[in-house]
């Protein structure tokens, strides 16, 4: 490995958090909370780490794949052990276990917290927590939108599940081109949700807190009770599409800025979130309906907001639907194992995958009856090459692999199965909430340590598409000859 | 398709379902039971039907995996009808989609039941019930180890699955000699344990009914509390470890009577079986007495009880483990998915599938490390070409798509999650007992009809390993012209 092109890139990676930091210590000094304090400490130990490590020479320039994966998978590991310091200073969230968790479920965009109460937090504190969000979403764009394209697109699957379309591994040639124009949206869409929540009534911090949740597709709320604190019809539909468009791959977004038309609705992905959002929205809805938990109207409005946030693993909520009935349940659980599109701020398994597996059942059972001519899986209209689909369904399985593993660390601890499985699931997928005690009204405060670091790793083996995090568990990483 | 063969074919299945009648109509006169008109009613039926069928001349001899698929699928599907018919005639279940339900969960050696109480029912038809598992699980032999080898072994994926090792998919070189030398491993076997039984204490017609369930890994009793009943521990272990003997693949057990020693203990989907069964003992067992459900004896004999039932998808009961802690169900619920060994009467997905699933994943934790090397997977010392493992990762696939399609049917009919989730995966690898309603101590009987069906379906799906079923239902598959 080049450990020291690794530490150098680790350390830009501290200082650039150190940057991060800033907005909050404003919030800090604008509400003049004593949380500056926190800030101000952890800011200092950050560049007194991150500063160094930037100034290491680095000889040999190349970098390789593994080199690739170690930067991604410490950069994000030690940008939520700082993240978790704040918290730790500050004393809203004294143990480091804790901290770390909310750090971790900060930066990997998945919302789970161990704070029962949040109304009532300082702002500064509060801010950061839905900032890490926003930092971690644009994070996971810059890594499989410029970034992993560079390291010739194979390293992780989700590219090469991609590359059937034309050319959406890279939106432009130049990485750096490539790096504006993703800012460019993703700053844009934030911009308008904000404005749109604060017309619709919401405070500006309100509305920051909740277009920063909403672009991560994490779901720190500063309300108790997530968005139904708001009740209000405009904030729910206003949220609801932006979890959707911010499910959506980020290189349909470019397409439509340049009124690409025609490359948007002949995406093969998107007709598939969009089918499946809008099929569970009216399944959910009648189910609702027809148990009399809602009349038809708010019924729908439940509904397409609870799918939308759990497709997109936002989790944000307008209802308990841990209180909804089996089918409405099942169908959630089934869209957090999903996910959104590939190349947006969700996690999941995304969609693409879920398409291709579907497409390689088809292929089996064409096969089965024309044994002797031959079958190819399409997507957009190309084929799909079989080292592609071999490595979705290894992803697939491994996914399923890792959360029965978690789930049975989490059972030891849980007192019913859907806590045990929700939480893996929640957590894995990066959504947040589950059923049962870690439900959207609960919490994972009640786990044993052991339990929450499983769930933390969860949160970063998911949010990092498993292999870079596995890889560095393996001891053959580190040996320093290798084939 | 060549109908007039498989139409044949049919008439030769019915002809044989006369004869196997025969045993429960001898028990119906033994024991002076009215019930031997239901049984001459059917057995009439049958010969009607199944007699002209047998006649029709068949000019076109060559049979296609397609033709060999609707046997198979149409065979198991009027074997249950007309088994349910001594049911429905008897008044015993008087509803025929209940007696449909109580006869496909035998003959496809399932062993879930609508009936809450069994105590007390005529011997005839507990007999006949049970009997049907042993029908149910010499038909499954005959099927992976003796016919589909004939269709190139290509078509169901189980039997490329098992290629690698030396000639495991027929014993010998001829059907008849491979269906005679199973025939006697089986009836052997089946008769070993009924001794075993009767020594240890039962009745012979209680040791029958016992031997018939575990034999075709079925698990429908003669008493409420299943095997609990006995209280015995002699009894909880000779049935367990013939629970165990019938989840081996059968090829093994032929070995073993040769003392080919060297290939039984080399085999590697025998040592993950044995691992599998060994360590989840273990794990129960500590989590049963860590939560001072037992002391450790009793809590080692349950834990390989239930496990040993589990695994092979049998499904009897000593104890009532729904009542268990959330880390045992969790297991209890991973080994009902994956199942014992290819080539054994066991439902599931069965241990080599998983076990290669796990090979795809390391392989591709390798590859990620090593981009330019070759990466095999191996079983027994032998690659498996990439055929083979599309193949069997399309078919985990396929499991857990059907399994999610099911969950969803059966969730609007279910009080709970656990009971919506278990009833499926209990029907789709044949194992019966599920968790919370349809635990060991409960039963099937308050779904809705409509549920009942798809739980059906679901156990000859699951028993006929997904493909001929679904292929029966594709519209193209009737086509005249096929190319």
């Amino acid at each position: 490995m080049n450990r020291k092109a690794v530490l150098r890139a680790l350390g830009i990676v501290l200082v650039c958090e150190a940057g991060f930091m800033l907005p909050s210590l404003f919030v800090a000094f604008h509400y003049r909370e004593g949380e500056s304090a926190a800030f101000l400490t952890t800011l200092f130990l950050l560049l007194s780490v991150g500063l160094p490590l930037t100034r290491i020479r680095v000889r040999i320039r190349e970098l390789y794949a593994r080199d690739g994966f170690a930067i991604v998978a410490f950069g994000w590991l030690s940008m939520a052990f700082f993240g978790a310091l704040p918290f730790v200073f500050s004393g809203t969230i004294p143990g480091l276990v804790d901290a770390l968790f909310e750090s971790m479920s900060g930066f990997t965009t998945t919302g789970a917290s161990i704070l029962p109460v949040v109304e009532g937090l300082p702002r500064s504190i509060l801010f950061w927590r839905s900032f890490t969000h926003w930092i971690g979403g644009m994070g996971v764009l810059m890594l499989t939108l410029a970034i992993l394209p560079l390291f010739g697109a194979g390293s992780l699957h989700i590219l090469r599940a991609e590359s059937p379309g034309p050319s959406t591994g890279k939106l432009v040639p130049k990485i750096g081109q490539t790096a504006k124009i993703l800012y460019g949206l993703y700053v844009g869409l934030t911009l308008a949700e904000i404005i749109a929540l604060k017309i619709a009534g919401m405070s500006w911090f309100d509305a920051l807190i909740h277009a920063f949740g909403t672009a991560g597709t994490g779901g720190f709320s500063n309300r108790n009770a997530s968005v139904g604190a708001y009740g209000s019809l405009a904030i729910n539909l206003i949220i609801g599409v932006f979890m959707f468009l911010f499910g959506m791959n980020f290189t349909l977004h470019y397409q439509i800025t340049r009124r690409n038309w025609r490359f948007v609705l002949k995406d093969e992905e998107l007709r598939f979130y969009v089918a499946m959002v809008a099929g569970a929205t009216l399944f959910i809805a009648a189910d609702l309906w027809v148990n009399s938990l809602f009349s038809p109207g708010p019924a729908l409005e439940h509904a397409f907001f609870q799918v939308s946030s759990i497709t997109t693993t936002t989790g944000f909520a307008t209802a308990d639907f841990h209180g909804w009935p089996v089918f409405s349940k099942v169908t959630l659980l089934v869209l957090m194992i999903v996910g959104p599109c590939a190349g947006s701020t969700g996690g999941g398994m995304k969609s693409i995958r879920v398409l291709m597996a579907l497409k390689i059942i088809r292929r089996e059972l064409v096969k089965m009856k024309h044994p002797q001519s031959v079958h190819t899986v399409r997507i957009g209209g190309r084929n799909v090459d079989d080292e592609t689909l071999g490595g979705v369904t290894a992803f697939i399985l491994f996914y399923l692999v890792l959360m029965v593993l978690a789930i049975f660390l989490v059972a030891m601890d849980s007192h019913d199965l859907e806590t045990a499985f929700s939480s893996v699931v929640a957590c894995l997928s990066n959504i947040g909430p589950g059923l049962s005690v870690v439900g959207p009204m609960g919490n994972y405060s009640g786990f044993h340590p052991l339990s929450k670091v499983v769930l933390s790793l969860c949160m970063v083996i998911g949010r990092l598409e498993i292999f870079p995090i596995l890889l560095l568990a393996m001891p053959s990483f580190w040996r320093r000859v290798s084939i």
